[in-house]
């Protein structure tokens, strides 16, 4: 019954998909490409909606790709557009980080003879398409072509074969990191399973290395199979005795484990025709038998065709919940790709069956919703789980109630998590100021009170917290010097004030009226950071003295300094959102403030990759009469720093930061300031656009912004009316904006 | 009720035991340091009757430990008695062989911090004890006693840890060999569970690596639990980045795989007064759950004190099928350890249910009897087999049916079988010899058609045939030329031959008339060999004509040459024992033929360690007259190279055929041509031997040899009477020995 009443759903899927597919729904308008190039880390293959699964083409290893070649220099991606060399596909990936990590559980076909070195059987390859869902091409070397979907937890290939020999290989040797060490074993002619150890993100915490599992199978059973094994080359006189020193073993036909660091298992044909095979790898980082749960759960009986016509479905369901009228083709395509961006991470950990690893020790748990995952937080928290909670907060709260699992299993909140294990890379505490956003947006079916505890937490406790080093001198002195932290005492101090300005605002609504008064006071203490001499923020010393000499624009460009990570003066002292009023008196007032402000545009200081920078050109609008620049600057970032085209993200889209950021900035809103019910108000670049509000969290059901423009090019806000009710700022709340049915926003 | 009556049997073998003790059993004396020193290379470690597991001090690793380290030169066992530097104990381990292989899944008890580099954990000992089934010393630098028995698939082991922090830690690292890749997984705090590659046996077909599985069970959970993993070094632009770079991540808490080269995993205790733990290791060649299910219906819930009873207990009684009286405790020792040696290889491969590994492609398939492993038959085919098939027929009768397993499995017989992969290391087609010997004998069990066609198949297939290469030549010609191969082109003929003459013995039994024709003629074609210029065997050009120049001393002491494998012409030309009759014909005589035999000892050339010159001192039974000599020799030979110390073997035990070597010479019979129902008798070293049949085989229960001897120090043999009848030759049948009550030899 089960399965006929999945056939009647996927027939009448595939039905509406065609009846409406000559209209272009929101999926036909995303590139996987963008992103692919300018470091964007993207990468074209097929993905499910926050997919565990995700089969990328992998081109980054081997001479012939230098010099984006993964092991000459630090390169956090897969693939990368710019290079030609394909040495297979990995099947676990990160998108849009800056740390290299995954890139693992390699599958590449080939033909004639066996050959189990990348560096021999890659290719380049050509006719390649990528729409959502979907990725394509030819290898060239093979004529074989190749087409990939993905389910949640599975990616499925389609090989299409020349007559002759040919080669399916499962290299678990090669990787994007040079992380090593995995377990292959063919179960039977149709059937691969395996282990592959992944780890040491940013080439950090190697210690937290872990599993993933996974399970191949192939439609078609395999005339011959086996496993290779490449081992280390022997030294001294054992080099002498050894036959084969170094060089691959092929182990044809052989039915057990094979461990090592480079490995691998392949399955064989000899085809009297061209012929395709199908080839389903399931993933897990539980157990391989969830792996092959996985597998069987989602994709059944059920062939590519079917499970790609259902994954895209699947994908235009969610990319609908925002329409857009108007605008250029281009614009409709940078819109849905920044949005399908933001629904790659956080991504699912769970298996099929709500098992998941708890953190570091890795036991298995089991989770009622979605257990979330790869939370790059001190990206995120500034854009990415606002969009969350207005568009999709049941995936929002989940995130959240991820969040709580990671305290409850490590006693802490979650900074950079990835895969269960703490990367605690980069700065700040994050976390609270996420669940207090989400807390304040109405999204409240979460345990706030251990919620509140968790951030609490991080914030007070002195000693032995992973979460705020140099905590002692935050509380202490205000801020952290240049003797707490070699690096960043600025920016950590400021990062520390947003996190606790968040805690102020759920404590003052949960009522604990003296943490709000404490936390409060602490979330303003970068004033005493504030230098007259230079008006931006300067580095102290540990006796209170400004760090002397002083270059406000060293660090930029990712070189370290000592006040400030990733970044410098110019490209932090804005970054107090929760406090402009504050800021503008410690620079001298509204002109002095908006000045400096255009001050670091001028300069060219503003760093549209970097996300300490990206609310600033929303701070016009807290300047009267200075509000249209916020327009002007967001059209014209917009225009030079998100494109259609491979390169068409600034830099590292953050896991979905960066797309974040030009989503809400085409819909003429954005959220400046986390942990603030406050949406700035701007020219969108759409004519009208549509939010689908989710009835469980939302009692309006949606929401239109319209644009109504005098002239074509203008950006200039003039002003706004929301159900025809004049608006008086440009500013909104988000309880205003979601009980909103018609935002009217006025362009001259 | 099952565990109760264990325990009765338990009490009842106890009693037992300590009843006999008293009178000094079989068991007591055996001494397993007997070849741990001059490269005997067995280890004083516990192990069941044919055990797949032996727990044995593993003391070759570390610089401490040269000249005698494992990677420092070709080296062949875990233990050398000589050396100092402990870094644990491994519970796989081969006896008596000359390549190395296995000696893995080390385990080590520390005190205090963790440490996980054998370099710096590893220790000097002291107290070492070893009795049958038992092991003990004391760890000099922990102050931890350790002791150890096994069960056939499971080691146990039990620390005496001193109070405070302590440490087990399980290295699947380290290991005898270089060959490398293990998984492991804490699964609990009481149980590890792993897998450990192995395999390239003589650094020679690395493709053939294979895995071993264990589970290892704690008898106190662990206060703390961990993994570890020490990857390779990067090197390049990410050793710069990589922090730890190439040093150990310790995981502690971790409970999922972990895989790589160097990897391992502990249990951490902290003991607020001494403490006892027991930790057992069951192994398998088929699988984790395997292991885990030898170990729980090996061992149960008996503690280490019942197992090692129940392991002495069982030992006494295969130790007891031959009991001896007279000659010294020295004797006796040496006796009883090379009886011991004896059953210690081939080994058992299936596990409890019955599971065992394909051949190469490792399927799991399912024995009736056991599948025994370990064939070095290039050895045992001259010795070993026969004294299985005298004492212990339904072991011979398993080890025949295991070879025609490995025969249905990979269509040939085995030569030097592994743990089901075929070394195919040594020369010769040795199998069929063992077969016809033991049908022969009478042991006729298994499917002799099938045997006969295997062993007919490898003494006739042309092409493609890995047992016999040469064969061609062989055929043609009559032996091997220096053109068909550079190593052996005499001895490889002389192999061949004698598996020809017991392929045409088996072929008379069964009427195969024009076989046994056809291979008697094959197996005096070593004839074409014979030098009348230098009296010996002389190595043949493609041609015909002789190698020149000739120095028939070349080769001893495994120095290559062209016509012999390990040896030179005075070690092979003798062995031909199956046409002895008509070597003295070529010789030009008896007289000639003795003198020549003598000369071998005269010139020094014999070589107590190396098997084609073991059967030498019994050819002089073959000369009337000169019988004396045989029990002369064999006398002075016994007192030079087998004695109670370390260094009482004359070289590799070869898998106990030197060990049986001294258990025939020592009870006056040596079965001398193998395939040829003939035993030589000479003066025993007892006054009187009992040898207890098998009733399933033979009729009567028992033989006695009985030395009747006029002079103390006299070996002059000068008659024999069977069952007080004067029995005419100092040869007596295999039929009429085991036909017999009482041999009583009489010397003078």
């Amino acid at each position: 019954m089960k399965s006929e009443l999945r056939t009647v759903l996927f027939l009448l899927l595939a039905f509406i998909y065609i009846e409406t597919s000559a209209q272009n729904q929101p999926v036909d308008y995303v590139n996987p490409f963008i992103g692919t190039s300018n470091f964007g880390t993207t990468n074209p293959g097929p993905i499910a909606v926050r997919g565990m699964a995700n089969v990328s083409p992998f081109n980054v290893a081997g001479p012939q790709n230098l010099p984006l070649e993964k092991d000459s220099r630090w390169l956090s991606t897969p693939y990368i557009q710019e290079n030609t060399f394909l040495t297979g596909f990995s099947h676990v990936n990160l998108s849009g980080v800056g740390c290299p990590e995954l890139g693992v559980i390699l599958a590449m076909p080939t033909t004639g003879e066996l050959e189990t070195d990348h560096l021999k059987y890659g290719s380049t390859y050509s006719e390649e398409k990528a729409t959502v869902g979907y990725y394509s091409n030819k290898i060239d070397k093979y004529h074989i072509k190749v087409e990939a979907t993905a389910t949640t937890r599975t990616g499925v290939s389609k090989y299409h074969f020349p007559a002759g020999k040919s080669n399916i290989l499962l290299n678990l040797g090669l990787g994007l990191t040079n992380e090593e060490g995995a377990m292959v074993k063919v179960v039977s002619p149709t059937e691969i399973e395996g282990v592959r150890s992944v780890g040491s993100f940013c080439y950090y915490k190697p210690d937290e290395a872990y599993p993933v599992y996974f399970v191949a199978r192939f439609s078609k059973p395999a005339d011959e199979f086996g496993v290779w094994k490449k081992p280390r080359k022997y030294n001294g006189v054992e080099a002498q005795w050894f036959l084969k020193n170094g060089k691959a073993r092929i182990k044809k036909g052989h039915t057990k484990e094979i461990i090592g660091d480079s490995i691998g298992a392949y399955m064989r044909y000899d085809f009297d025709k061209p012929s395709v095979v199908e080839m389903k790898i399931g993933v897990s980082y539980v157990s391989i038998e969830n792996a092959r749960e996985n597998l069987e759960k989602e994709t059944s009986t059920r062939t590519f065709d079917q499970i790609l016509a259902e994954s895209k479905e699947t994908w235009n369901t969610y990319l609908s919940r925002i329409e857009v009228e108007g605008g250029t083709d281009d614009d409709k395509r940078i819109f849905y790709t920044a949005l399908y961006h933001s629904l790659i991470h956080p991504n699912t950990l769970n298996d099929y069956n709500g098992e998941y690893p708890k953190m570091k020790t890795r036991e298995t748990l089991k989770t009622e919703g979605t257990r979330y995952t790869t939370f790059s937080f001190w990206d995120t928290y500034r854009n990415l789980h606002q969009l969350m909670s207005l568009v999709y907060p049941k995936q929002q709260s989940d995130m959240v109630k991820s969040m709580l699992q990671i305290y409850d299993e490590s006693g802490w909140l979650p900074k950079w998590e990835l895969n269960a294990t703490e990367t605690t890379t980069m700065v700040g505490d994050p976390a609270g100021v996420i669940i207090a956003d989400t807390y304040l947006k109405g999204i409240r079916d979460f345990d706030v009170e251990k919620a509140y505890k968790a951030m609490r937490k991080s914030a007070t406790q002195l000693d032995n917290n992973p979460l705020r080093p140099g905590i002692q001198d935050y509380i202490n002195k205000g801020y952290l010097t240049t003797k707490t932290t070699k690096s960043g005492s600025v920016s950590t101090t400021q990062e520390y004030n947003v996190t606790d300005f968040a805690i102020a605002q759920l404590a003052k609504e949960l009522g604990k009226k003296s943490d709000y008064k404490m936390f409060s006071k602490r979330a303003i203490s970068y004033r005493k950071l504030f230098s007259k001499e230079f008006n931006l923020l300067r580095p102290k010393n540990d006796d209170g003295s400004w760090l002397t000499p002083y270059n406000p624009e060293a660090g930029a460009n990712f070189v370290k300094n000592l006040g400030f990570i990733e970044g410098n003066a110019w490209q932090y002292t804005f970054m107090v959102t929760h406090d402009v009023k504050g800021l503008m008196k410690l620079m001298g007032g509204h002109r002095a403030f908006s000045n400096r402000l255009q001050d670091v545009f001028n300069k060219n200081q503003f760093d549209m990759a970097n996300e300490p920078d990206i609310s600033y050109p929303f701070l016009f609008n807290y300047v009267k009469g200075q509000e249209y620049k916020t327009g002007e600057k967001v059209s014209e970032l917009l225009k030079k720093h998100f494109k259609n085209t491979p390169d068409g993200l600034p830099g590292n889209d953050d896991t979905g930061t960066m797309s974040t950021w030009a989503v809400f900035s085409m819909m003429g809103i954005y959220p400046v300031s986390p942990a603030e019910d406050k949406y700035a108000l701007f020219s969108p670049v759409f004519d009208k656009v549509t939010i689908h509000l989710d009835s469980a969290y939302y009692t309006n059901d949606k929401i239109e912004i319209v644009k109504v423009a005098k002239s074509k090019n203008s950006n200039t806000i003039r002003s706004v009316k929301a159900d025809n009710q004049s608006h008086p700022k440009f500013f909104i709340s988000h309880k205003k904006l979601t009980n909103t049915d018609f935002l009217n926003i006025y362009i001259e």
